[in-house]
């Protein structure tokens, strides 16, 4: 019964001293730092799309649903605060399901200190949807935004990229605490986390920006899972193809003024690598330089939900 | 297309002064007003469950989802700020229907100032799923909580119950402004809104306030879609018995001490009438008092989702 999940969620929470009124009542209340402003965002996942139930954990799915909304509010150097998590369950199974999710989702929740402020459950016939909203709270660095970027401006980027669906897309760790410690010490002019793929959200940051991009391809940090997929020969992509069209990477691509990039990656201040991997320009479009010196068209590519009539 | 369908919400969309950024970027962010806290609660609705696509406008299915979030805000006397917007669309004609469901949002987020500050547009081969969680604030008048009921307190309702399954559930007007107008005018000890049934949520009040309430069950307003489906046989059920379980009613049961509660009910400040309809007692559980003046236990009785192993 859903009664009986929601007892469960309440005994299973340690609410801190931000969450006013955590679940239980008609809403939650959250206290925001004083002068702080609502940074919100949300994020749907549904089953087969965004993950397959069939074969995963449904912890990883739960940590997966909370990392890609602190994934959004670090891409605007905001601080998370608190969640509430909706779920349509499939009545088969639902209940035990509904507490592996919210299992999944408790150690990434206490370790950015986030308020599991409360929900909604639902039962139906058809596959699980989870919908998560999180909440934060602007910080005395500012937002960062998309539209940001200058002309001259590196393109930095934390970790690698590429193959993320050998097991990043559910297990990575948003950059929060990166993000946080970035915009306040560095002057970082835009920010993007890379859900959709590097290029198709570099090619974000510059359509909101009002610029173009060039990027030296050698320079992308490769993740080991984007070598393993090329080697495997599906879908006759390289490593690199992958680094630049696979989703759901979750890394930060920032705008930096050029000195103060190569300031940050000379002195690579967080545990995830920082990388230059080409500069912001004029002209709009996006370019990729090889080691060669040939300049040529990179055409963003990557994942978006389709309709058919 | 997903980007399709964003680029027509940027369009349709007229933010005012509290939404600091609307959507376009990796989330939005929203002013409340100084010293208020946020209010957050969301509610997700499915197809075959809360609405049956197949037989009503997606219009009113927009209003609905935008609506029940709203009456949850009412329910706490809180003050709708923004709400963002999570769909899980059905792969055929998913672009339609979702602008059709944003255009039955529109004429209440406008009524009641309320941004529609960004969402998650999904597509999947499986039904309908809307994920909405608003934001409100917190005013000068303070919460309503469920846990504030005191015995001897009057149970005041607005409007009239049972039958909303005949169209109140899609079309009801969430009482926001009611609620305001309410906490800011009269002291009120503990409020919820109406979504299981009336007889679940005044047990819902009860439980949280540690007390126990006597109906008076000819006092209660009988909504003519009660009187409707009683008259139809359909359930054997009387128009009481609707309007003691039906779920979806979305008024407000308040708890209101009783020189207040009388003064209230002669006054009738608002458009839609207030009725006390018994009290709130010592003793725990719910009780009802017919007019030949025999007491007898009420058990609670409404809607739930269940799951199965």
């Amino acid at each position: 019964m859903e009664s009986d999940f929601i007892a469960w969620v309440r005994s299973r929470l340690q609410p801190g001293l931000r969450l006013l009124l955590g679940p239980g009542d008609d809403a939650a209340v959250v206290r925001l730092a004083p002068r702080a402003d609502c940074v919100v965002t949300t994020d749907l996942l549904t089953d087969t799309v965004d993950f397959h139930l069939a074969e995963v954990d449904p912890r990883r799915v739960g940590h997966k649903a909370l990392a890609v909304n602190l994934s959004d509010l670090a891409a605007m150097a905001a601080r998370p605060v608190a969640v509430v998590v909706s779920l349509a369950l499939p009545r088969r199974g639902g209940l035990q399901l509904g507490i592996d999710l919210v299992e999944g989702m408790l150690p990434l929740a206490e370790k950015h200190d986030v308020e599991i402020a409360g929900g909604d459950t639902n039962s139906w016939d058809a596959p699980l949807a989870i919908s998560i909203t999180a909440i934060g709270e602007t910080t005395d660095a500012g937002l960062l935004r998309r539209g940001g970027a200058r002309p001259g401006d590196a393109i930095v980027v934390t970790g690698r990229f590429g193959g993320s669906i050998l097991g990043k897309h559910l297990d990575f760790s948003p950059r929060v605490d990166e993000a946080l410690h970035l915009a306040a010490n560095y002057p970082i002019h835009a920010g993007i986390d890379v859900s959709d793929s590097l290029s198709i959200d570099l090619a974000h940051v510059c359509r909101e920006s009002g610029c173009g991009a060039i990027v030296k391809t050698p320079a992308i940090p490769i993740a080991p899972a984007a070598d393993e997929l090329a080697a495997s020969g599906a879908g006759g992509q390289t490593a690199l193809d992958h680094a630049l069209s696979d989703g759901e990477d979750f890394e930060l691509i920032l705008a930096v003024p050029w000195a103060e990039a190569e300031r940050l990656v000379m002195l690579q201040p967080l545990d995830v690598p920082l990388t230059i991997i080409g500069r912001f320009v004029e002209e709009s479009g996006l370019w990729q330089v090889s080691d060669g010196g040939a300049q040529t068209r990179l055409e963003p590519r990557g994942f978006e939900h389709t309709f058919t009539q």
